[in-house]
């Protein structure tokens, strides 16, 4: 039975599975990154694992690894500078794993292994041209166009969460003000709750909390609360103008919701469409579906590494 | 000798000409669209002359017919309710130039035909991901990613043009507002003259002007005028900051400017960079080139609708 390995290497956790032609997960593991501050180390510990795995089940024929990371360049299979990784500089990761497996291996970021995951097992299997965000901490994007992930010149294609949607806005991490992810991410929409409460007059269950998460706001919204809803409204509005902007680029027949905030549902995707069609040129309005990540969440990661395997199969 | 027919159908005049592999004007014709109300007779035309040409110049070996006309869509082969054409609703283009000469035919936009012209003869040669910006009357776009254009999945894609750079800015022809063709096209920066002009208190030979055009500007600010260097650095700004953000989604090798206000070159370039650069992510900033158009204007319409021909063999 042929069967690919995904391997999701996150700042806390790495995981690895073994996915089948048709997404299902035959086996699966993990353990702490942050056991391995170097790349060598934690390389060793995932192919044993995997090894220990093929040992004992004699029917499975590895054809590939794929492997999602913070920064993991396509082109090079390099993971280079990862923000969460202990790792320094450049890490040659694909040389590193084909050191224990001579077979191919390919890396790309976390946003674009759930594109590929989601074209290959979810929400856009048979398209060719569609985008996914991934509303988490920040906010990920990945872009298929002609039935392949846009890339880049450089493999750092698709950085819509740092796209500039107010001038002179709010500060972002990467320094500059106004980007995307600073509204419409988990974090962002708990910025714009600080906001609001600042100057509503009105009553909110909001008001009392002592630390305010996005899953918080989504609650109080689903019961209808209206500052909630507010909130909802104004990341869904920046959301919005932001996918017109960028349907006009690349005309997606679909743009999939993926990740925390995309779990609040239509509390998100209704006003996200309305806003969207609100600024879109009218040559794309009524054409592109908002849909949610079809891709059961837990093995997401893994299955979207996979993908790059059964994508190139 | 191989050769592929290029046709660039405008509001006011049909051209056509041979092309050889290399970009090479063989030979080449000229009628009025307008002499042609209906699409039928339009093609009757075109293919009586490249026929003509084809019974008198035996040596050609014609491959193929590559087409630019507004609102053409390349999936379809058709032109869909072209603004400046006086025919009505989708026109089978390509049926009807296929009913004339058994030959592969393909149909595209003119900012699409001169992306994929550029890659084949001029700028972009060589390079799997860029853009290019015409900047005209409007602004056209048309974008390449892992080689082939992006055309979406309605063959619509590419309309930076259309991309709001300002919410509730000057109103666009769309009937939205805050447009980048608002503001970076030939129009875009008679527009800024005229807003300028209105709360200048200093001395331009702007000023002097019955009317003013794109090019009244570039010589003013050719000479130095202070007015005139401010309506382009105006408009450098909007259109780098559009390009920052456009970078950050397809992250191109270059960036290659066209048309009308391209001709003012390091007048328009050199302020662009400078904001693209500003507003853009670092770890895009001083990757991408901009770079003025090396295919030769005159002939640029029909090698871009050749090229199509070229690029597919």
């Amino acid at each position: 039975m042929k069967v690919a390995v995904g391997i999701d290497i996150g700042g806390t956790n790495t995981v690895w599975g073994f996915i089948d032609a048709d997404g299902a997960v035959i086996e699966k593991g993990t353990f702490p990154t942050t056991d391995h501050p170097k790349a060598e180390s934690l390389v060793n510990e995932a192919a044993a694992q995997i090894s220990q795995v093929l040992q004992h089940r004699t029917q499975l024929e590895l054809i590939g690894i794929g492997i999602g990371a913070p920064n993991g360049n396509f082109f090079n299979g390099t993971v280079e500078f990862a923000p969460n990784l202990s790792w320094e500089g450049i890490v040659p990761l694909k040389e590193l794993f084909q050191a224990h497996f001579d077979l191919p291996v390919w890396v790309t970021n976390d946003a674009n292994a759930a594109a590929i995951g989601e074209m290959q097992f979810g929400a856009a299997q048979g398209m060719n041209d569609f985008l996914i965000v991934t509303l988490g901490t920040g906010l990920g994007s990945g872009f298929v166009a002609n039935g392949e992930l846009i890339y880049g010149h450089d493999a750092f294609a698709g950085e819509l969460g740092h796209t500039i949607v107010e001038l002179d806005g709010r500060q972002c991490g990467c320094g500059r003000k106004g980007c995307l992810e600073t509204y419409a991410s988990a974090t962002g929409i708990v910025r714009t709750a600080h906001l609001k409460l600042a100057s509503y007059e009105g009553s909110s269950s909001l008001q009392q909390l002592d630390t305010i998460t996005s899953k918080n706001i989504a609650e109080a919204a689903k019961k209808g609360d209206t500052l909630a809803l507010e909130i909802f409204d104004y990341t869904a509005q920046k959301l919005g103008f932001s996918l017109a902007n960028t349907v006009a680029i690349s005309s997606p027949k679909a743009i999939v919701l993926f990740g925390g905030l995309a779990h609040s549902g239509d509390l998100i995707v209704q006003p996200t469409k309305h806003y969207m069609e609100q600024y879109m040129l009218n040559i794309f309005q009524n054409k592109v579906e908002i849909l949610l990540s079809s891709v059961p969440e837990a093995d997401a990661a893994i299955l979207g590494a996979a993908a790059l395997v059964w994508k190139q199969t």
